[in-house]
């Protein structure tokens, strides 16, 4: 690795401040942060994605606004409230919210990104959202990465935040990130906030780019339930403050950069997969020896999907039969004949295989469930078709998904 | 309706025995069925319609193969183990099914279809499965419609049958169908089995064609989990007996006979969607004034499968946005501002409004919940945006699938 994993997440990074205070949007929980705020003292770059779904929230459509300009110094993110299928006030409310923010930072409202997750449908609280916002600017601090992160949450357990570092050109470079995740998580991007700062300079076409492919790696190769939501964004803001030769998409710098931002979303995608609602093990799915990077996705998704699948996991049940049907017909070109099958354990230290060219073998049911009663599973599938490999990050499926789902409006 | 439905399944057609009984394949169960056997005296006209899976099951294979004769005569079934993954073993062991029940029957090998469902990956205890084809065929009987029905169950809760008259050009031709469902069904086949039998005269051709519009509209549109499993199949046989002037593709009857199949073939479906594993609710999901028949069907098909939207209903709770959601990243192309969203009940007694163009209404709070207390749900979503409509059938997902699935192996 060419880089550097420290402590902390987007405050890690020089010139960048956030803040996480609670201001009463979340009405059930009278103490849970609820407004976020990620400030950089000086303009950054900025790129970011957003969810593939044709129904997107407010935020979504005025962060997409905003980014236009390229230019951005400021992250406003609530939880609580969507602010989706809320229509026009809704957008109003997302403007309000940018300025509300602009206005107590000195920015233009242009340069300030809006995010929200939570319930869908209802009007944005917006009596406590405008003075939250001042006071969570008033909040802003060089130590507020853990209190943003928090901020964000809605079912998630814990916090999600990372930091790395990494050397370009002789310079060291900082990439921070904090996440939120849990339910509607689900490829092209579902109820998922990540916002990653960055010291680095770089430019916008490299960075994007830089995002893009970091994306595909890590956000759109998880799921918990399937469903993609209508507020997902992952923005990330480089503000250039660690004065390194600018990155540009010829520079050699770019692939260390890019392998840190990997990194860093891989890492948060999987926090996020790990923290699935209700779940209890995180299972890792390799599927490799495919065609096409296409057909190693498509299988790696359609197992990590699978509910059959996720509730054997959760029952430490070695039914790799259901493994191999998700296969079948996840539309992954492979002959079903040539596959192998592996179970193992995070590490590395217990690997059983349960299927060899097709067929199954008798396998060692105890050292199976010894790998499936752990907390990170990892399934291994050798198509052995060709060069291409993916890997899919999800979660068991278990009783509390069902329970935390079945009353999670009212 | 141009046809009358009347008592019973696949021996309430003219010339169809069955039988179903218990041979010990399902050892955790020492009393339920696990063959199951249809025969017709004389030969069928067949036609069928199978998994799309890429892994498909030895029966699977062997009943494509003998159906390129186009004359069937019996099929026989197992449940309690699926002939599936397990190599040129299980192609013989389902080749030998079909010899034994031929054998039994006086017929040729070719003229026998197999169907197994059950656990994956596990040799057929072919010293009792044998043996019991054998016992199959002396039970045989022209009540014994509800054996063979009760035999093909797997987690199944109840025996799933139905049969219908219907006049064609002055003849009266009975239909008749058994199915099984439960786990693993989603569509373009699942583990679902569906037998239909009928005394129509009817070229091969044309019940083909039947068949094929029936299930798209049908099995196809049902979804429990998503999972589409090994060892699906409808089949179809036409004794000819009832003596109706042939039905080809240029008859105008074959549209009284596609009516009727596809009200057999959907109150099937719909029967396997309510016995999905741990359903306690129905959801008929209607999506209209799509711009085209697919965006109709993916629209439909995206609710119907949404875990939270499922979960939503087991809660009875009202979460339209995540109905929203679904239609959303359905793929389906729509005005999000367009849209209308509805819940009824079975008999449309009760409707109420939660969405008009694309903003949520004050609905009924109360009115909706005892709309989604009952175990008929109907969903309809309105896109606003042409003619075309279609419904999809789910479920529930509750505690109880997930027990169910989490150690169903073992």
């Amino acid at each position: 690795m060419g880089f550097e994993i420290i402590a902390g997440g987007v405050t890690a990074v020089p010139g960048f401040q956030a803040s996480g205070v609670h201001v009463g949007i979340k009405q059930t929980n009278k103490t849970k942060k609820d407004i976020a705020l990620i400030y950089s003292k000086v303009p950054a770059v900025a790129a970011g994605v957003f969810t593939t779904n044709k129904v997107q929230a407010a935020p979504v459509l005025i962060s997409k606004e905003h980014l236009q300009g390229g230019q951005v110094q400021a992250v406003v993110a609530n939880s609580g409230n969507a602010n989706a299928c809320t229509g026009e006030q809704g957008l109003g409310d997302a403007r309000a919210m940018a300025h509300a923010a602009a206005f107590a930072l000195g920015l233009e409202p242009e340069q300030v990104l809006v995010a929200s997750t939570g319930v869908i449908g209802v009007p944005m609280p917006m009596e406590v959202v405008l003075p939250g916002i001042k006071q969570a600017a008033e909040a802003l601090s060089e130590k507020g990465g853990q209190a943003a992160a928090e901020a964000i949450m809605t079912t998630d357990t814990f916090a999600k935040e990372i930091a790395v570092r990494v050397n370009l050109g002789g310079t060291q470079v900082t990439i921070g990130a904090i996440a939120k995740g849990s339910g509607m998580i689900h490829p092209n991007m579902a109820t998922m906030l990540a916002f990653v700062t960055t010291d680095a300079v770089i430019d916008r076409l490299a960075l994007q780019e830089a995002v893009k492919k970091a994306t595909e790696k890590s956000f759109n190769m998880i799921t918990v339930d399937g469903d993609t939501s209508t507020n997902d964004m992952l923005v990330v803001l480089a503000n250039g403050i660690a004065g390194n030769s600018p990155v540009s998409l010829e520079s050699p710098e770019l692939t260390a950069f890019s392998e840190a931002l990997d990194y860093v979303c891989i890492e948060m995608a999987k926090a996020i997969a790990r923290d699935g609602e209700g779940a209890t093990k995180l299972v890792e799915v390799r599927v490799q020896g495919a065609k096409t990077g296409d057909d190693a996705k498509k299988a790696a998704l359609a197992v990590a999907k699978s509910s059959l699948v996720k509730t054997a996991i959760y029952g430490s049940d070695a039914n790799w039969g259901r493994i191999l049907a998700a296969v079948g017909y996840s539309g992954a070109d492979f002959d079903p004949a040539a596959i192998d099958l592996y179970l193992q354990d995070q590490l590395g230290e217990i690997t059983e295989r349960m299927m060899a060219k097709g067929a199954p073998l008798a396998f060692n049911e105890e050292k199976a469930r010894m790998i499936l009663d752990r907390n990170y599973i990892i399934i291994i599938v050798e198509l052995n078709q060709g060069p291409a490999q993916a890997t899919a990050w999800g979660c068991d499926l278990t009783y509390d998904y069902v329970k935390i789902n079945a009353d999670y409006r009212t």
